[in-house]
């Protein structure tokens, strides 16, 4: 058997030796071979940098997003193959959805965020300009620019298809190629899945590498420019954290460590309770899932002390309904490890567990019933499930058995629980199966600082929950200490990890040129042609009209008040009015300005403006008394085309004076407004 | 003398021995003596965790604000003190204002950024919740909780004042208690700036600790819970980061380390310009303030190569009336170096840069004209300037004398400039000089990934520029690489990097309960007297009042489009609007929905609600159609007492739905709402 080629330098390139040899989990038969023998890394590195970034720094982050869509739909069309080969690596079809669907699920989440909630440029201002001088000729404003290196992924072997994805989404979106590693075991996936991604042509090259097989002198070659994630045990973690390069370059680097994820059941969850049901079922399926080979696994079961006997006694009825071997029948539910080299290790971390607890279901040194499968081939084990009933004994809290282990233990009371779920010395996630908010609020308050995320279960939310061991892409995964310190997806905020955060101080015209975005304080040009009246192609940022001046009358003001019914007593009553801190007499409504001002702006015939959709950030600043006159002044600010769509977003600036030229109302209005070729886009 | 004390375990403590002696940078006099020998760094970590941190959490981030300015206010009082103590470490009057009034500087803005932008509650939901299923049971919300450990930081001997004070303010606004430990040349004056601290009786016992002297074994206790700050050389920023334990733990570790920062002079500056002025007058203040021992200050000066005759002479002939000598004496420009140790280092740096370059100005082997000094007792150099003509070197992008040493290089074109500033591998801070937009422009996006920092200068903004050299602490202080790859300050993004983010799954009633702040989808109890009536104490979020049903007519519409001017098409123009692709017919405008909806919830007779000041996130959902009835839904959503006023903020979540229950706008109304006992406040 060739062994598997790697994507580097804009080609499949096969290893110079005939590499090792990687065996089905279940059947122990040669799947396919591995070795980088002959690849150069560097080089790799180098490509990604020169042809990857590049092109992808040429694209918008939407058209970046429209790219992973196409991706994802791609894959999707493709995803019965990666099912299949899934179970070679020993995981049942639900097992492989996870995995396949949960990354192409990612793809699809961070495609369309990043057209929601990233403009349609280059790089990403983030947050408001700040003035930084009274007079407004200095500001700050935070650039997000993508970093110049290689996003190297070196991942985990429990998921082969998921764990390169949720990496690949947000540095694509930020800009920055990726090279991955994949574990070894399971190599053969990624692999396919990358044939994909090339074969499909969608993705600029160079912004997607694969080096199949060890990673050798790859990180001696990282710079500051570069990043490194990594997913996989705590030990591997360490040792890259500590490398040579990463530490002089300070290679920006983030861990997600498989931990000591703890689950814990209310007091108020009776037997006869849905949430008693809901712990005992999910911790089952924390257990059974991918066989327990997962980062996120609940491995420490807390329940309360009284109801000890009865918890376990349900756990293990269901983990005896648990059915093992081969992951490709549709009677099993649970497959075996990735291969024996992990049930030997499965094996010693229970021998550490046993210290402090004892097995009350399964036995990894006993030949376990199989479904179509044999023993002697495959590395399968039973779901295991310990006690231990003093808690305070240190091994549960620090031995993970990477594989269908857990172990259950009582505590006392809200402090207790919550003491127990932080010593784990850090978590990517913890749940809490509870109906009682009391209870909940307070455990979750006084852990939240050891995880990365928390589950609140119960009768409530069960129906729709995601589940304990599921990330989102929407929301942070990783944790501190133990689950690695580091921090993956959480939407946008992912695709900012893989960019630099960079203060730019000036002028407002600087900004305003260097983000395309219009910066309070830069010129405006009061366009011949209103620019209501132009498309999206021709508005520039900085377009601007003024409308006014208009008296506002005391008349004005009676008459909205009735109209509208907006009788506060400070747009109707004088003394009253008077009497209030922050005026001197009757004001005009709010709403009387902005609709008012709206008057002013607006260009009434139809045009290429097609509906205001929303306004952000109003806010009054100076009351407006009857006699007053205000003026208003609207500027675009940012003009955002919508990628296969015939309009696009303006937002507006507008800012309302009054006779004095003081402000007495600021806020963006938003539009929609079509493109030039709309009609033909449409037709 | 006795040495200096150390502040920990809640108390100042005496080191065991007699310490090792500090000088004084002008004279070679004994200032202070140093040792930490018998101080036990487990117990005050300790002590940080299990006083200091509990008692920061039991208060709101308007308290901790609150007290952060009364300390600011107090150490202001104090600040002559601290110049005075200053000049021994060879601050001129001038860099010690740098030092202590910048340091305060940041506690005024932390404080009054934390009360404007963060909750009045222990904890900060960051960012939206997140709706996770469709039926809405089941949301994310990302919660920012304080780490449960102390905030380690070990400090750069150039800013004795500011270096401690920026980092305890965002950690301090967070919840975490601080240990200082200040570099060693200067920690005399570090030592007194945490006498005032600790004398004012301000803070919280075991929020703020001091180490005076070595960290000796203090690393080896870290936890994953505690944070490591650090700022000064590159060298000991790797050793740290490397260190067993930060490893081990994944010790939240962030450095801030001298880099080769660059200024780059556009090609538009002619010698008559005011930009060549303005880079030149730049370059010899970075090169000076604080004897150029800053981590930001310029070292690599890039000017267009037909211009490097005329930029090298201007800036010689600058620095030729700089004068060295006394710090205390006002006629002083320049100080000496920290001490002769200092001395020594840059002599040696200098003598790799001569590989490359040559001297223009300044030789530190000679002995400098002083200005009441004596050479032969402090640590005096002049200011060197270095011309390279080959900026293809390596030297002057590597080697970094931190002194009053700068390296003058021409470049070709801005790609060329671009490149040259990338070269520093990772900088804090770049300049730009320059009034040509499209140069500014390209320059800053081309070299925004290698800095965390990038100011343009330029006629328009120099008047209110607060210079290449100095931290904001509103914006990003750090950068990639070379610069320590951390980041500090940047408003509110500083205060997060000693929480835990924790992504909270729940159903919306218990995310209430959790935050403080109503979620979408929770309970809302329509209370029995108008929440208008209900003062700050009594409101609860949760609390609503409905509103409606009212129809808009026909009349309304047309009346609304006449009475305020907005005739747009769409609501006066029945064929026209039926044209827009987002419209079946006439639509009321989006202003009269909101304001008819204002009518509908308002409670006109005077009492708490003060005065409605803003509107957020208002989106116009479905269009209103004439003969449609609207209803509004406004509920109490967050509520944010102001400390020290009579009144608060409440935040209400308004849903304006339609006949068919669908919701036509949702926006949140902002008001400012009276306390109870506002009337005797206010006495």
């Amino acid at each position: 058997m060739e062994p598997l080629r790697s994507y580097v330098g804009g080609r499949w390139q096969l290893p110079t030796d005939e590499g090792s040899a990687l065996y089905d989990a279940s059947t122990g038969r040669e799947v396919a071979r591995l070795s980088t023998a002959g690849i150069d890394r560097a080089a790799a590195l180098d490509h990604g940098r020169r042809v990857g970034g590049p092109a992808l720094r040429e694209l918008t982050f939407h058209q970046r997003a429209a790219l992973l869509k196409s991706l994802a739909s791609h894959l999707r069309e493709h995803r019965e193959e990666l099912y299949e080969l899934s179970a070679r690596a020993g995981a049942t079809r639900a097992d492989s959805k996870f995995d396949v669907d949960g990354g192409i699920g990612v793809l699809f989440t961070y495609s369309s965020r990043a057209r929601r909630e990233l403009p349609n440029t280059t790089v990403y201002p983030e947050g408001p300009a700040e003035p930084l001088g009274k007079q407004g000729t200095f500001l700050g404003q935070h650039l997000a620019s993508p970093l110049h290196g290689v996003a190297v992924q070196i991942n985990a072997f429990n998921f082969p298809v998921w764990g390169p994805l949720e990496k690949l989404a947000p540095a694509f979106v930020a800009g920055v190629p990726t090279l991955i590693k994949p574990a070894e075991q399971t190599a053969y996936l990624t692999h396919r899945l990358v044939e994909l991604v090339v074969d499909s042509g969608l993705l600029p090259e160079g912004s997607v590498q694969l080096l199949c097989g060890n990673a050798g002198d790859l990180l001696e070659h990282l710079t500051e420019q570069d990043l490194l994630s990594f997913t996989g045990s705590a030990a591997t973690a360490r040792r890259l954290r500590a490398h040579d390069t990463v530490v002089r370059n300070a290679v920006r680097f983030n861990a997600e460590a498989d931990s000591l994820n703890c689950s814990v059941l209310g007091p108020d969850a009776t037997p006869d309770s849905a949430e008693f049901d809901l712990f005992v079922r999910q911790l089952v399926t924390e257990m059974t899932v991918k066989a327990g080979q997962k980062c996120t696994a609940v491995r420490r079961a807390f329940v309360p002390h009284n109801r000890i006997d009865e918890v376990t006694e349900a756990v293990r009825a269901r983990l005896a309904e648990v059915r093992v071997g081969n992951p490709s029948d549709s009677r099993v539910t649970m497959g075996p490890l990735a291969d024996l080299e992990q049930r030997e290790e499965v094996r010693r971390s229970l021998k550490g567990l046993l210290e402090a607890g004892r097995l009350v279901h399964g036995d990894p040194w006993q030949p376990v019933d199989l479904v179509d499968a044999d023993y002697q081939q495959g590395a399968f084990v039973p779901p295991m499930l310990l006690r231990c009933d003093d808690p305070e004994l240190a091994q549960p809290h620090e031995i993970e058995a990477f594989g269908p282990v857990s172990t259950v233990m009582p505590y006392r009371d809200v402090e207790h629980a919550a003491e127990l779920a932080r010593r784990g010395g850090g978590s990517l996630v913890g749940s809490v199966v509870s109906a009682d908010r009391e209870f909940t609020g307070r455990l979750v308050l006084e852990a939240a600082s050891h995880h990365g995320r928390m589950l609140v279960l119960n009768d409530t939310d069960s129906a729709e929950s995601t589940g304990h061991g599921s990330p989102l892409p929407q929301l942070v995964h990783g944790g501190p200490g133990r689950a690695g310190g580091g921090e993956e997806m959480a939407g946008i905020r992912g695709v900012l990890h893989y960019m630099q955060r960079t203060a730019v101080q000036a002028d407002p015209d600087t900004l305003t040129a260097l983000t395309g975005q219009w910066v309070p304080g830069s010129g405006r040009e009061v366009t011949e042609v209103h620019p209501f009246r132009k498309h999206l192609e021709e508005l520039r940022v900085g377009d601007t009209v003024v409308g006014g001046p208009r008296t506002v009358t005391d008349e004005d003001v009676r008459h909205f008040a009735e109209f509208t019914g907006d009788t506060f007593y400070a747009h109707t009553d004088e003394e009253a009015a008077r009497a209030n801190p922050f005026f001197e007499g009757v004001v005009a409504h709010g709403y009387l300005v902005v609709a008012l001002a709206a008057g002013l702006f607006v260009s009434p015939e139809p045009g290429p403006v097609l509906a205001n959709y929303g306004l952000e950030n109003l806010r009054f600043l100076t009351p407006v008394y009857p006699g007053d006159e205000i003026t208003v002044t609207l500027t675009a600010k940012r003009v955002t085309p919508r990628h296969n769509a015939d309009h696009g977003e303006v937002r507006w600036d507008a800012d309302v004076t009054n006779q004095h030229g003081e402000s007495v109302a600021k806020y963006d209005v938003l539009t929609l407004v079509a493109k030039r070729d709309s009609a033909e886009q449409r037709s």
